[in-house]
């Protein structure tokens, strides 16, 4: 009876891509099933291969960091939300855990091409390329690539390929010039926008992935999974017409009136002309076309078209997003739409982070009316809070690392430890990573995410207040066992649990690669899962994944020296809103210390110091991981 | 936005009774939506109501314990398995959380009559019953019932009432005269059968509840319901056949060569005379029907009769199960059925649990075979193991509390206390609680769940390591995230977690009032959830409110002055068998004692003390009983 133990299971087995730059070297990995139910897909290897291969102490831009490219667990099955993928890296701007993910068709193609995920090291002597298909890959010279605009280094490849079909993720010359915010652009119009990965594949000297797959990804249930996907093609717009007509950047007005709308560099929640850079106004001015990911239904994505006498916007850059609109517009102090689509062209042909772009700029502003900053630093720029076209031009400085382009290709942080003392409380930042466009005053859990998430102030994997504020509770937070309204500014236990009980559960999409505006409810996320990969699976198993990669994340970060002190907000977040208060509430410092605490307690790790437990290590399975706990 | 925040949730809500014995005085309570979906039922209510309502430092043979008699959610339901339902008070016998569960029919009656739960306080000065119908509660004298057998007692409650279908949970004259390990019985011939919950009864002088419903139990969706309760009747057979042919005593082939059964007081695991005791030889022997629970058609429980020079067993108090078999057979070295069957039929008529009756026989057994007790001690009793008539008469001496029986009817702990420091060694109990009949050697993970259970030794509540063993591992298994296969005797951070995962969803079984004899899937256990009460429930919603009330039961033996060194095991389970090995490891003291800090660990609790960290409470919504916990 005891004579056979084994630690074998059934299920999925796919392959991983292992590529040395340095010395040139491909090798494929085809990992157990057991393998792939612990760590999933998406972000679920990202944390693995990050914590397991990365040597502790690794310079960001060297060699020794891996770029990890995931495909989520669902990545390429034909269903609407199917199309993310995820990367991976020691961060450029926060020195720890770094991820981003992105929608578009790459990720799919390189899932259809035969890869689950890439795990990239060492770097390359001169610019590459790798190109992915039928289940082979192979490094080519990028020479001629190099330096080009990310829409034309995909028109490039298309013809060298010889296929007009295939899919790329590529840098821009912000990548290439280690911009520490430079982003991955998924065919050219879906960025993974955070941590800076683009300067890590720039500083690798790898241009682009190409990726062109003929291969079904395999399902185990391919009645069931056609069901599921049937079900979201007839009932998507009942819950995602908004999105489809207006995409992201219907937030706007919805923002706006509840004081969550960044403006003038997070000193208010409220914008004045909220109105002129809104959804609709798109909709009504700039609009040409819808874009969107693969086999999904909704087209959220924005195609827009600027052509006057100040401004041309070329549409082969889509157009941009509530996070975009937000953090050019009304955090610039910026009303005029076409600015906006200006300075998303750059950020989309360039490869930088929109979001952290536009913090920059407006950290810069914000030092130059305050007079850290003069003409002399800005080579004339009358650098002020609603000056577009300084905004745009600032952009293009920083992806050509020019004057003072050049120090803000820095990020605001480093930035401010350049400019000065009295310059730091303009920085608003977490661990380095600029705040995204939500207003965390007005939205007290929010604040807590931005404090914890492991790859700093981060919106994708939060929780937003409202929907905890609703009574009756929603079904989906009954089921999350939250039975008690907590209201937006307030961060209590309640509130705390319902962070971690839902944030938790949001990264199995991060997972899963599957993108959060596809109505999937909490159980048909479980049966796509089932259906994918005929494992007998559960919310609860999903969650330990979770639960798992959260803890490997923040170990990672742990090991490269971060630690509760880098889990603060930036001191403006204790402070009211400058001009107009609505409904923000400062988050004061004690409060959001005793939620951390809380947070940390509630996650299995040390409710002091942060660090995950040896036992809970044992409770996730991931006793291999130990080595990485601070030494005593 | 933020002016309504209620903890306001839809859903099923009930009725609870709350009886004060002392003052005669009965009230009903109608709790919200949330506390169901919080405590959900079974001993869920058990342990919120012991820990909320009983005084610490309550006597629990004073009229400050409470006795809570709890429907399982599903209790009642016409489906498979609902059947069942628990017993919680401050037990005599652990001075700790007590709980049993029993099935038959009585739960579902009470349930049908109105009630969720029943919370039992004080003390009546005279015997009372307390009579159940149509949403009506009464007291009635029970002065006549007094020292009646149970079968005696149904018989006149029915009489008395009028009502043949009456069905009661009643005690024996064992309860009455508070044998510390007294039952109380479900129909006669189902016992909630540890803990001594029938001394509770017998101190409160509450003699029996007699229950007749006519209302079902509401149902939030009748056709998932039927169509769950109709696909178990269409497959039981497919993997319950067994049970439904030899019932419970078919183990007793099964454990025997693997080491398990325990024998002449765990002396060994394994016994020459199996055979004669096997579900094999009862079937071919005296057993003359099969019995069951409210709307099971498994009918596992058995009727036997035995009418010889010897031995006369009425067929009303049904036959044994394998705890039964084995407590009075193997373990006191007995091979004779029908005294085993006596011994049976004495325990349900004086109301007695059959384990703690048999290991309280054992260790006397083994006391008198070393001289520790004496003929004159016995009143002649040749008390050797292997003495069928000797077991038979002390079972019944224990029921009267005459000569021997009286002292041993305080349990083997405290009889070894007054036979002298020699007699330690043979009481096999953990927290006073003697051990059931698995020999944990062969099986470490129920020798960590010996250890932990909030009861003592229990083998209710266990994870059964063989499952663990086998490979490839079952899909059950799989979803609970347990991919690396142990073996039984093997106790490393595997097991315990394994341990920790299926333990805790195990007690959702004892949250639902669902008989884990019936092959009820994960998630159909889910879909009946669902179906039941219409929430959008799932595993882990489940898992937590299981974490939940295991967390209240730790607290309230916490606060009773139970400590993690009553968290051990006798040390005859560090050393191995006496005659024969098999497959058995003693169990290290050492490798328990890092079991048990991974297990409170895993838990949520302190590694070192196993007390619930505040944050945990927090976590899981119970902060109300931070009270509870150990002041510094």
């Amino acid at each position: 009876m005891t004579g056979d133990v084994k630690p074998i299971i059934n299920g999925y087995t796919g392959r991983i891509l292992h590529v040395d730059l340095t010395r040139g070297m491909i090798e494929t990995e085809e990992p157990s099933a057991t393998f792939y139910r612990r760590y999933v897909g998406g972000n679920g290897l990202i944390a693995y291969y990050l914590l397991r291969d990365v040597p502790r102490g690794a310079d960001p831009l060297g060699p020794e960091n891996r770029l990890v490219i995931a495909a989520g667990l669902l990545t390429g099955i034909p269903l609407a939300g199917s199309g993310r993928n995820h990367m991976g890296a020691k961060s450029p701007l926060t020195g720890g855990y770094g991820e981003s993910d992105a929608g578009g068709y790459f990720g799919a193609e390189m899932r259809r091409a035969g890869f689950d995920a890439l795990v990239i090291s060492g770097a390359a002597a001169r610019p590459v390329y790798l190109w992915l298909h039928d289940g082979v890959a192979e490094l080519r010279p990028a020479d001629h690539l190099w330096g080009m605009f990310t829409l034309d280094c995909e028109a490039a490849i298309r013809r060298e390929l010889g296929e007009s079909r295939v899919r790329t993720a590529a840098i821009g010359p912000g990548g290439e010039r280690l911009v520490r915010y430079a982003c991955v652009m998924n065919d050219v119009r879906h960025a993974a926008g955070r941590c800076g990965l683009g300067a890590v594949m720039g500083a690798k000297k790898l241009k682009a992935i190409a990726a062109l797959g003929r291969t079904p990804v395999p399902v185990a249930d391919e009645t069931g999974l056609r069901a599921l996907a049937r079900w979201m093609r007839d009932h998507w717009a009942e819950k995602a017409q908004r999105r489809h007509e207006l995409g992201t950047p219907g937030d706007v007005l919805d923002l706006n009136p509840r004081g969550v709308l960044p403006t003038r560099n997070f000193q208010d929640g409220y914008f004045e002309g909220a109105e002129k850079i809104s959804g609709e106004a798109m909709r009504d001015t700039i609009l040409i076309d819808r874009g969107g990911c693969f086999a999904c239904p909704i087209r959220c994505k924005r195609v827009v078209r600027v052509d006057d006498a100040e401004y041309h916007v070329d549409p082969g850059y889509g157009g941009p997003e509530y996070e975009t609109i937000a953090a050019f517009g009304s955090n610039c102090g910026v009303d005029d739409l076409r600015a906006i689509a200006k300075a998303n062209e750059l950020c989309g042909a360039y490869g930088l982070d929109t979001i952290s772009t536009g913090m920059t700029i407006s950290f810069a502003m914000e030092c130059f009316e305050r007079g850290l900053l003069t003409r002399a630093d800005t080579d004339g720029l009358e650098l002020r809070f609603g000056h577009a076209a300084a905004m745009v031009e600032l952009t293009r400085r920083i992806g050509e690392r020019v004057g003072l382009g050049d120090l803000l290709a820095e990020g605001p942080a480093r930035a401010a430890a350049r400019i000065g003392p009295a310059a730091q409380e303009f920085a608003l930042t977490v661990k380095g990573q600029p705040l995204p466009m939500h207003e965390c005053r007005a939205r007290h859990a929010q604040a807590l995410g931005y404090a914890v998430s492991p790859i700093g102030a981060d919106h994708v994997h939060n929780f937003w207040d409202e929907s905890l504020a609703r009574t009756p509770l929603s079904e989906d937070l009954q089921g999350l066992g939250i039975y008690e309204a907590v209201p937006p500014t307030e961060l209590n236990a309640h509130k705390v649990r319902a962070y971690v009980f839902r944030t938790v559960w949001r990264w199995i999409a991060n997972h899963a690669g599957l993108c959060v505006f596809v109505p999937w409810s909490r159980e048909q996320t479980v049966d796509l899962v089932r259906a994918a990969t005929g494992w007998d699976t559960n919310v609860w198993e999903l969650r330990k994944a979770c639960e798992r990669s959260l803890t490997l994340a923040r170990l990672f970060n742990l090991r490269e020296g971060l630690s509760r002190a880098d889990d603060i907000l930036p001191a403006r977040m204790a402070q009211p809103h400058v001009t107009r208060s609505i409904s923000e509430q400062p988050v004061r410092p004690e409060a959001l210390s005793e939620a951390v605490t809380l947070y940390y307690g509630m996650m299995g790790w040390d409710p002091q110091t942060g660090v995950p437990t040896p036992i809970k290590l044992d409770e996730l399975d991931i006793g291999w991981a130990r080595d990485a706990l601070p030494r005593a």
